[in-house]
């Protein structure tokens, strides 16, 4: 036998084990040693103080697409190292399939922010949240949202059922937005964690102290967060009451996101009848989140809501489905379902079940009898799924109240459909709930009826069947969490994750002083007018580089030309009792199409030069109608620029404001262009 | 002497006093009993449920525009009304600009909502959040975040300083949301707030149960909210993180909004030196903050952070401002400052004072000393303003921490700039600070670094003397909360106010049943050809219905054409050399905004009809080049429908995707028109 591994924490630059002996900890299938964990005698103020001033700091001075191409490359880099990931998920009881949602589900979840922060945040290191206020009719005082990173540290507290997805979730939006990280993954399956931290470590990819692990208790860590921290947790709904009342917590208004038990419901809608594709999904679906991770997924299905004439049908099928599971150790060939996390889980699973008894019967699987296709019963926490059925949900209490974390589920029957969203709402807040159905009515009612207590609905029918991700899987660009019970808080969601670790503020003033802390040049900033802005590459380009162009009269016969020409013989511009009829008209106008050609004929510079290309347009508006004989004017204003990390050339924002003679703008929109990054001076000196 | 008014409490649809004597509020300048308060034998749970249950399903059947309508409505008419109120607020010790602020400021804030409300939310029920997220390749699995109202009812716990905006800034965005409400005002100036609720109830303009009032303490209360519920407080931080713990709400994770104290700071720039319009700026906001309300505001300034040479100069410029603010009795002439809002208020500033000795001299003002130019000094909570110096505020900690909640401020040095940012940080978290500069350098660097600490920050200058809306006011559109000390909390901000009372969910499904539950036409979800859809008016037209339209090729011609009629000669265009030397082209392109035009010469339908207008474009994308000899088909869906609740016509959102002879997607946006309600038959008929 060999000796158990001695797992260490990572906290102020180097691995500490504790001072203790601390914990052993157990392989789930067979009860053999694995590691041992303790973290005494670390110094949890001096942990917090040094992720705050070592590395936030530097986490602040990378902009957006800095930390997105750093959390890229460790996802590449872990990727690579996955098989040892694999080869130690085997002691939690994963299987091949369930380690794949907690390992290559995770790296893929930090990947896909990573992608996600380079496409859809500025390459800057302030985040500007909404349309910036006019706050004077004169553009002398406007406002803007900013965001910035808080400049405290993130404390993950995570669960013992994803050791590395539930990190990899927390840490990638967390890291993004410039914020350094401590985790504290639970003992049981720690030794996992614990080795995937140390080969990000080794990487060198992050910036010192932006990560650090305490394997073992938190101590008295939580005693010193501040108002600038964060602490998450993931796991019981009792421990994280106790944190969230936290005296520390409390005092600071510390952000405190919990996501904790979930008594998550699959709804089969009236018109799944046994029979269509649907109802067999359904069987599935249901069976598969009953036996994946040996169901201790927070997202599992708990609750089976189904129309009282296809509850015989469906737990016939389910029940068919559960028996032939294979159960057993979950390196062996030809096992379908692993153990529980720990002996002492299966004890409290089986507690559970014996709570659902007061309002259920058991209708397949027995808790107390082990039927296993490999493995030791006695060694490890091996149990075959139970369906439990309950034939009065609505009376009921322990069927909405009580989560059996591992292979349960409880059907229970509705009659109308407004019963079957009451059923689902009286889970009093879940992560996910999934409707099964292909009557849009039936989902337009059921999904909305259940939403409100919910973070993820998913709906499923035939025409999703092969694409859908399924009822239990969190994904980085969609909300997990769930209201109420299930802890009322919100992870992930693409970049809204991002803003969790940052800080709104309203910031009011003078444009040109807003300009300067926003880096965006805003209506009312200093303007600079002299070389034509097109000539200058991203090098010389300065936020309110300006052109203000000649002026153009739109003359009845550029209309009918151009109407002609594209075909555009809309009655507004061409029937002149239409268009005077037309409440927005007094008589015929140009088209938009008109005015912003027009317009762009008016500020291109027709040299080659380091404007490369117009990839769009953003929120154009046509404000004023453009009558025969009106004079255009534009004014071309450099607003945001947007360097490539990995390229030669970047995204320029241009406000684009077309006058007519009188001074009224009658369009206003972005013009988006790519420029380089350089360009010949001379073609600049040629001007 | 006249006999106090007995306040009530609207609870369930009626009026009822509470059954006990209750408190007798006195009146703050003369002592004069004003109104009795008493709760008891109010029935706390089936007042929750009553907002449930009669209000809720009410509010949440109308639309964003009708709740908005209703909004304007109430405002309209309490306006109206307004003298009332002033009458009223003088027994606060308000002055008519303090009452100004909480009465006209009020009611505004409650109409800004509703305006834009108008403009900026969808006129349904379901409000999508973000971007629809393709989850699958061939579009059969796609989701969209919807925000839908919580199904309970809205608590909100008032302070004594704003009877009427404090009620009116919360209750507007909950409405908004379609979320009943129960308000509970400080008891000390709840006659006013009863008064308000009073008339807005006889307006009828509210469905009933959709606003209650508790006048006096509320009972059990908390002991009945769910995860549905939210609370809001404003108040003293010692009563907030009692509630915030409150064991019903960690319990069922009911959302909890805290406003609580704020040692606010004003920073003078290191340019700013006396003689400059921002010294005198600065030295006018300070003076105006310490005595609207008798800064009795949880905005007020309370650390005035200024560059050591400043400080005499500033001190004795502020002194004599403030010796020279007549204080007095709030209805009387010449009165610029009222008393406080007790006689123990004023008991609890001197010992507040008293703490802040500990850091700091008073330089101004004497707080056991009273000057009046009207009424009594022993009936009134009378108090001259009280200026207090530290000369050692890094090493201090009460003039961090103690908030005096009065016309008290504490001035303190600052030797460079990055001293100034710490000494703000050192507040741990507030609702608003202000830097006065007009250096653009030093307010990036001064903003920036306060930021993560607040709420709001507002910049102080000459560009903007004349609009600013100051360092103490918080705005709709603005967010109006701070991190840590000041409660962690974040109110109004326009429309992200409104989604505090919403649940977030995440949709996912096969594009057809998701729209469905979002109103909105979504890629891959069923599409209807036939008529074409500009024929149809909101009476027909559906969501989905869709145009294909004939093909045109784009020649070379078209392109020479289109460059010497709009101007638009671009190199890319026109230079084969140069569009070849170009990273994104392989050779000469067609234009933007060429695509555009052609597609909408594709499109439209020139006879009049029922479209009336395009008023703009969202999210143009040109996604590849076209070049000479490329062939471009359009296809046009309904993709969202708003009908304008007070107009003849409403807006109607189109996906506009135009493609290659190869399939491939050169250009996608949405196009923006105004269509009519209805419209003739005949013209329909006439396809």
């Amino acid at each position: 036998m060999t000796t158990p591994r001695r797992l260490e924490s990572y906290v102020c630059g180097r691995w500490t084990p504790g001072e203790k002996d601390g914990q052993t900890l157990l392989d789930a299938a067979t009860g053999a040693p694995v590691a041992t964990i303790d973290s005494s005698g670390i110094d949890f103020a001096a942990t917090l103080a040094y992720g705050r001033e070592v590395a936030g700091r530097k986490l602040r001075a990378m902009t957006f697409h800095e930390r997105a191409a750093m959390l890229k490359a460790l996802g590449l880099a872990l990727m690579g190292q996955k098989e040892e990931f694999y080869a130690e998920s085997l002691h939690t009881g994963a299987t091949r399939p369930d380690g794949w949602i907690d390992i290559e589900g995770g790296i893929g979840t930090m990947l896909t922010f990573a992608s996600k922060a380079r496409r859809e945040l500025p390459n800057t290191r302030v985040w500007t949240d909404g349309e910036v206020e006019a706050l004077s009719k004169d553009s002398s005082f406007s406002a803007q949202h900013i965001l910035t990173p808080l400049q405290g540290v993130a404390v993950h507290i995570n669960a013992y059922n994803f050791p590395i997805w539930g990190m990899l979730e927390k840490i990638a939006p967390t890291l993004l937005a410039g914020v350094p990280c401590i985790v504290k993954p639970a003992s049981q399956t720690a030794y996992l964690t614990e080795l995937m931290v140390r080969r990000i470590i080794e990487t060198g990819i992050l910036p010192e102290g932006a990560l650090q692990l305490i394997s073992g208790s938190v101590g008295d860590l939580l005693d010193h967060v501040t108002g600038q921290d964060a602490v998450t947790f993931t796991g019981s709904a009792w421990t994280g009451r106790k944190l969230k009342s936290h005296k520390a917590i409390i005092e600071n208004s510390t952000r405190f996101t919990m996501e904790a038990d979930s008594l998550n419901a699959a709804i089969l809608g009236p018109d799944a009848v046994a029979g269509t594709p649907e109802f067999d999904l359904f069987v599935k679906e249901v069976a598969r989140e009953m036996t994946t991770k040996a169901g201790q997924k927070c997202t599992a299905i708990r609750r089976v809501i189904a129309p009282r004439g296809q509850v015989h049908a469906l737990i016939a099928a389910l029940r068919e489905r559960l028996e032939k599971t294979p159960v057993g150790l979950p390196g062996t060939e030809g096992t379908r379902m692993g153990p529980l996390a720990s002996l002492d889980q299966r004890v409290e699973v089986r507690d559970r079940i014996r709570e659902l008894q007061a309002d259920a019967e058991i209708v397949a699987g027995n808790p107390d009898e082990v039927r296993l296709s490999s493995g030791d019963a006695e060694l490890g926490a091996f149990m075959n799924p139970v369906l439990l059925y309950a034939e009065k949900p609505l009376s009921a209490e322990k069927i909405h109240e009580v989560e059996a974390f591992g292979p349960v589920s409880t059907v229970m029957p509705y009659d109308v459909l407004d019963e079957a969203v009451h059923l689902a709402q009286l889970g009093k807040g879940s992560l996910v709930s999934s409707v099964f159905t292909d009557d849009p009515k039936v989902a337009e009612e059921m999904v909305l009826g259940v939403a409100p207590y919910h973070g993820r609905v998913l709906i499923g029918n035939r025409a999703s069947a092969k694409t859908s991700t399924g009822h239990g899987s969190p994904l980085a660009p969609l909300v997990h969490g769930g209201p109420g019970r299930a802890g009322g808080g919100e992870e992930m969601g693409g970049m809204r994750g991002v803003k969790h670790y940052m800080q709104r503020t309203a910031v009011q003033g003078a444009p040109r002083l807003l300009s300067a802390v926003t880096g965006r040049w805003i209506e009312g900033a200093e303007a600079n007018q002299g070389v034509h802005p097109f000539r200058k590459s991203l090098a010389e380009l300065r936020i309110g580089d300006q052109l203000v162009t000649a002026a153009r009269t739109v003359t009845l016969e550029d209309v009918e030309h151009f109407a002609n020409f594209t075909g555009d013989t809309f009655y507004a511009h061409m029937d002149e009792a239409a268009a005077k009829a037309n409440p927005f008209f007094d008589d015929r106008v140009a088209h938009g199409y008109l005015i912003a050609s027009f317009a762009a004929g008016l500020f291109v510079e027709p040299n080659p030069g380091p404007v490369l290309a117009n990839y769009g347009v953003d929120h154009m508006r046509f404000l004023a109608p453009v009558y025969f004989g009106d004079t255009l004017q534009v004014r071309l204003t450099c607003k945001e620029i947007n360097p490539r990390a990995n390229a030669e050339h970047g995204e320029v924002r241009w406000d684009c404001r077309v006058t007519n003679q009188k001074g009224e703008t009658v369009a206003q929109y972005d013009v988006l262009t790519m420029v380089a990054k350089t360009w010949p001076a001379v073609a600049v000196a040629a001007e």
